[in-house]
């Protein structure tokens, strides 16, 4: 397995009004969590796996005994007024060949199912706790803009640079002709927002004519924190040992 | 060479009921003890080889004054019940890239040659030492976990994740239609324990109807570990080498 | 995304003298500041990014709420006896197979639009001031030479290494039938340094028939300092994440 | 430049008995300084370049102010029994994956030529000041092994492992048919062993039937010492500066 790959388990049709919603890893968690509670609000189906080679090289064990790689999934939805694809994972890719590669095969991926909308879901780490949480936005399209900006999304007064899918997928689906936009959900920063999280779903559940009970988000998101650190502790304990390894001893032989 | 490279020395048929076994460096050397005793006992015989540009680029000379490329080999021998694919080698690609590549090509000429489960070796490392030294199991199948258990192999209480070939070449074989499962044997994780090894002998040659004398085990399970050894002193010497040139003095020209 | 990519925004006819001129960050600032004021003075217009893995994997946020992708971009302006292709970018590549590959592409675009001469400008840090600023030269083609040294450009004087895109362009260009050189000026090479840098646009007017007034030099120096200093924080940050979390701890999930 | 490249100056007719030595940097910088000395006493002629993305992204000045690409480079000449291309060269590839790419590059480009015979050459470090320099080998043919054994080449003390082009080429090229071995000579290692290159320069050329004159050789070897010496520390700047830059500060952007 020489490149990154999508593994297709339903060809769905052309989607209608398809927006792509992202749920990775990422500050305060609030990407995952939005992304994992609408998955599991809207009953979104899983379609698709990504398996990268970019991803660690380890597989985790479930507690029946099987395994699962680490890999991305794509789940999908139709609401009212889009079909929504959801990309979920606990995990990006390791390096900027690994991020740009797997971007570009998520992007495909999206054209070839009719995507015309990539909205990424982040946080905004300020530092401090604010009462609002407002939500930021960056996008590529003056269109979207003005339509975010309909549903609360303030622009121009985030600062800096966003790191990952979240700022790679809306910037190169634009050279795609895509639509995008990067939505984040202000937080301290060091520690899971669900406060910050809610606000997106509330968002984005009027932005997409969702119907969407907040009501179970809290344990969700104890959840999805939990998941992710199991993930976290396994890989970096193996890049420890090959750190270790390279660097010095014998043992990096596994 | 820009690509893991499968030679292969014979074209065997296609195989009847074919399994690949691996025997690859890993926790407490289980898996390449087992391996490697299969080989010698079974009197498998060397039909390919595996090259990779993430192995180390080093070769070893021998004491006749020959030399031999870093790589690992697959052996071949019928049994009553199945053909059994061997694959032996005293190293595994050495980054997540690589390690996705290789797994890759091994399942590759898995397929070509017509198995039909992929069955990896390990440990599992409990950092104490058992008196039974169970046998730990995860698999991608429901039907293989049965036949498993019936041999005694426990599922549903190892936990944590797998790194490297053991994990990736069944998880990876799933999603070629291919049934895959990891046998783990408990040990404490720090020394060689040909205990345990003797174990997963046992089982094997139960679970494929093999005849096999666990008599020379332990002689082979040393000289397994010497030529670890060896191996991973010259590999650590040149890797330590680009590390110190990488990082500071003018040596790294060798 | 798993090459570099050049994207087209127009597709000029076929240039008249065809020249590039680089403007990428180095020593003591003096290629970018260059590079920019000409496109500016000039009124070069933009004709086509160039995208690659191996930019670092971030985006940055606009004032107004847009995003730009770290890239690097080609502007054109039509000279009395030149067409002037100028390369334009906050960033290099940061590994040597990316210098290659991004410089490979660079050179496919400069042939296809017709260049017919690579000429790169840099600094060469003396580590002292000097009143002169002299311009030193390297060059692949002996009527370049001649051409530069009636110029006052200084040939073998300068010694060492040229590293990234300044001296792999030209160098990569000569094996297809391109000429190139190298401008260096001198500078001290901690700071931006820009009488040396208008000592170069002086020059290149000069050897490029063209009016250039310097009087804005200073302004637009200070410009390029601040856009480059926010790029480099901005990285930095994430390359420090990535250092620590590689070698250490927890949180390089992002 | 995405993959190493030769590019050929001229395309000789077959080879006649065609063998490949090398003169490429390592211990004791005997193959280097046997490489040299026999293109410069052989007269034989520059036929083609070899470059490479995993080589540094650097181009070295020259006095002349010209500029050079760091690469490997293929000599040509006909000696009485046989044609001998010889592959100089003052780096090897960074990188396992660039070391296999490398050595691939120049086995196509043999074969290409009709080379029959790898020979590749380097030192063997023992730490201590022999009187009698006495030459090592390992080799992949019987019948090599037979032919230099009468030269005086002895087989089967050598130990341990041999790192980057000096095993790679022999032991690839077995794989494709070729003859091929490594003549070690036998030196302390810590610095330029001109005695030991001698003895290797003799035997090649009794081996060869060539006329060799020796007695220039001394110089010769330090003249390669001090090109040698210039090209790694310009190389090692330029790692030592990216070194810090990802580690530490803000400066990496060259």
């Amino acid at each position: 397995m020489n490149d990154t790959l999508i593994v297709e388990k339903e060809k769905p049709k052309k989607l209608r009004n398809g927006i792509l919603l992202t749920g990775l890893p990422g500050i305060g968690l609030i990407g995952q969590v939005v992304g994992r509670y609408l998955v599991e609000e809207l009953k979104a189906k899983k379609i698709a796996l990504l398996l990268s080679p970019h991803f660690p090289h380890q597989v985790f064990m479930t507690k029946k005994g099987g395994m699962r790689l680490i890999k991305n999934s794509f789940y999908l939805c139709h609401g009212k007024t889009h079909d929504i694809l959801i990309l979920l994972g606990d995990i990006q890719a390791m390096s900027s060949v690994g991020q740009y590669e797997v971007a570009g095969a998520v992007l495909d991926y999206c054209q070839k199912l009719g995507v015309k909308e990539i909205m990424t879901v982040g946080g905004y780490s300020t530092g401090k706790i604010s009462e609002d949480r407002r939500i930021f936005g960056v996008t590529t399209s003056d269109p979207l803009r003005e339509r975010l900006k309909k549903q609360g999304v303030i622009f121009g007064e985030a600062r800096g640079s966003i790191v990952g899918a979240a700022g790679l997928l809306p910037a190169l689906g634009k050279l795609r002709g895509l639509e995008g936009a990067c939505l984040m959900g202000e937080t301290h920063g060091s520690y899971v927002d669900t406060v910050s999280a809610k606000q997106i779903v509330l968002l984005l559940s009027k932005y997409l004519s969702l119907k969407v009970d907040l009501k179970r988000l809290d344990a969700k998101a104890q959840e999805s924190q939990k998941v992710l650190k199991k993930v976290q502790e396994e890989v970096q304990k193996s890049m420890e040992a090959q750190f270790e390894a390279t660097s010095r001893n014998v043992s990096y032989i596994r």
